[in-house]
């Protein structure tokens, strides 16, 4: 195993949309503008800098246009992103000249339903216009897929269902799929079979993978994926985010915990981990709590060595 | 990948010493040996009860004599273990009748000298009679290896010295060497490397991992170690204890972690994972603090999820 593993990997922030959007307080926009640029000096990629959604459904982030207002002039190597749930949605993010959005939707019926308030068949209808008009106006769109790995509703998902929303997504012109383990339960024999389903007939740069941390596998997960080709995976930084079941538990697999596992094996990400952690610091500040993340306490504690040992 | 998985795996639980050593708050003995019974009744089928180290060393299992007294006359499938400094701490191990015992050095000279105050020839030699008088009882010897994937005093260790000291103890008659990632720095490229080097010359069946979760990457490691055919992996209930950095930090893999991604992988550990549960519940209501295993909090969840619906 580990024979061929791809020499570069994307990292793909999603802490400012996915991160903030459980959040019970309000985090006011500058902070979460410094927080955008904390993470592209970093040198991450790709950001997910909020979500389009109606303020009544998540009020963490009504400040969705604001946030997008602030970082309309960026002009670097960084892609910005956000969440489109409808074509209102996207209305919001053109008018802030926005290049690429994100549509979400679940990869089993029952989910889809209670998440989004349609069917499956009626989320692909309603998605139609919104992947027309970003094709028209050269918008990249990408699109998560939730409860790959298991449904809260409907348990396991068959790969043949996943394997078909991943098919229709990709018919309407999506430019890569993320695969979402939304509640954390799984594991990497069964990320094996999902994988060897969807690139049986995807190709593999269109897949990207979203694993939560929620048991502990996460890495695990990853470095199937990793083996498999996948050269895309999204973390959160510091773990926020990803609906976790109480304090202290985890979601989202953290971003430090992702490129330090990638850059210790010789992978690279193009971020720069000291200031990944920087940006985790200034997360815990805004929050107000410590963040889930494994890697971060440690490189924390040795940048403190580092810094006794030079005084 | 993962196209040879074993069908069963041995989890060799380290948590009643090697959980337990550094709680600065003293466990009375009776709920030590409550905790070993519950880890028993979970089904672990190997379980290191304590240290019979220099009370000074390790005052938290200053009362090693009085908990391996009170399991003496345990008749079960479990196998309890000790782990043994030297000859003094043997001589107490085999007055209480423990059929196994436990032995620990570094890969790394410098960590060995400041560990343990031994060269690593010294080490064999100190470990020679200890060794030899185990033989002449039948008494099974296990050997830890600590700082195999990184020493806090030089860094990398080379695979070629991690040989080394695992083919010496093997000559010794170690029954299994347990690779240990004491800083939790490991990462799978180089799990690969180590194993590797290792099993060119060494019977997996004699290998043992012991995974670290200090930075997230601990199962991804198990992973490649499963992958290469091991099939005994060391793990602490609740990711008790391991050196974490600081409140919250990480150190040993989560026994809960470890069990719940193999049952999912579909390899069987003999391990009632809502009886580990119970024993890790105990633990976070002995020590008085929330346990830092990922697996825990959801499957406690889950478990109250349950209930409530079963009303």
């Amino acid at each position: 195993m580990l024979d061929r593993l791809p020499q570069r990997v994307q990292v793909y922030e999603v802490g400012p949309r996915d991160g903030l959007q459980n959040e019970p307080g309000f985090i006011p926009t500058e902070d979460k503008v410094r927080l955008v640029r904390a993470l592209i000096d970093a040198g991450l990629p790709r950001v997910e800098i909020t979500s389009f959604v109606n303020p009544r459904w998540i009020p963490a982030l009504a400040d969705a246009d604001h946030v997008a207002a602030a970082l309309e002039a960026y002009e670097g190597p960084a892609i910005l992103t956000a969440l489109v749930p409808n074509e209102r949605g996207l209305d919001r993010a053109l008018d802030h000249g926005m290049r690429e959005v994100a549509v979400f939707m679940s990869a089993s019926e029952s989910h889809n339903q209670r998440n989004i308030n349609k069917t499956r068949a009626e989320t692909y209808d309603a998605f139609a216009p919104v992947f027309a008009r970003c094709a028209a106006v050269g918008v990249a769109v990408r699109a998560y897929v939730s409860v790959v790995w298991g449904c809260p509703y409907e348990g396991e998902v068959a790969a043949a269902e996943v394997l078909e929303v991943t098919r229709r997504l990709i018919e309407l012109g999506a430019y890569q799929i993320s695969l979402g383990d939304t509640i954390g339960v799984g594991n990497p024999a069964q990320t094996r079979r999902i994988l060897d389903a969807v690139l049986n007939e995807v190709p593999v740069e269109r897949v990207a993978l979203h694993m939560h941390d929620t048991r502990g596998a996460a890495l695990a997960n990853c470095l199937v994926g990793l083996e498999m080709g996948v050269t895309t995976f999204d973390a959160s930084l510091g773990g926020l985010g990803g609906c976790p079941y109480a304090p202290g538990a985890s979601g989202n697999l953290a971003t430090e915990d992702l490129v330090n596992m990638l850059h210790g094996m010789g992978i690279e990400t193009g971020v720069d981990l000291d200031r990944l952690v920087d940006a985790a610091l200034l997360v815990e500040q805004l929050v107000g709590r410590p963040l889930t993340g494994r890697a971060l306490k440690a490189l924390v504690a040795a940048r403190q060595t580092r810094r006794r040992s030079s005084e």
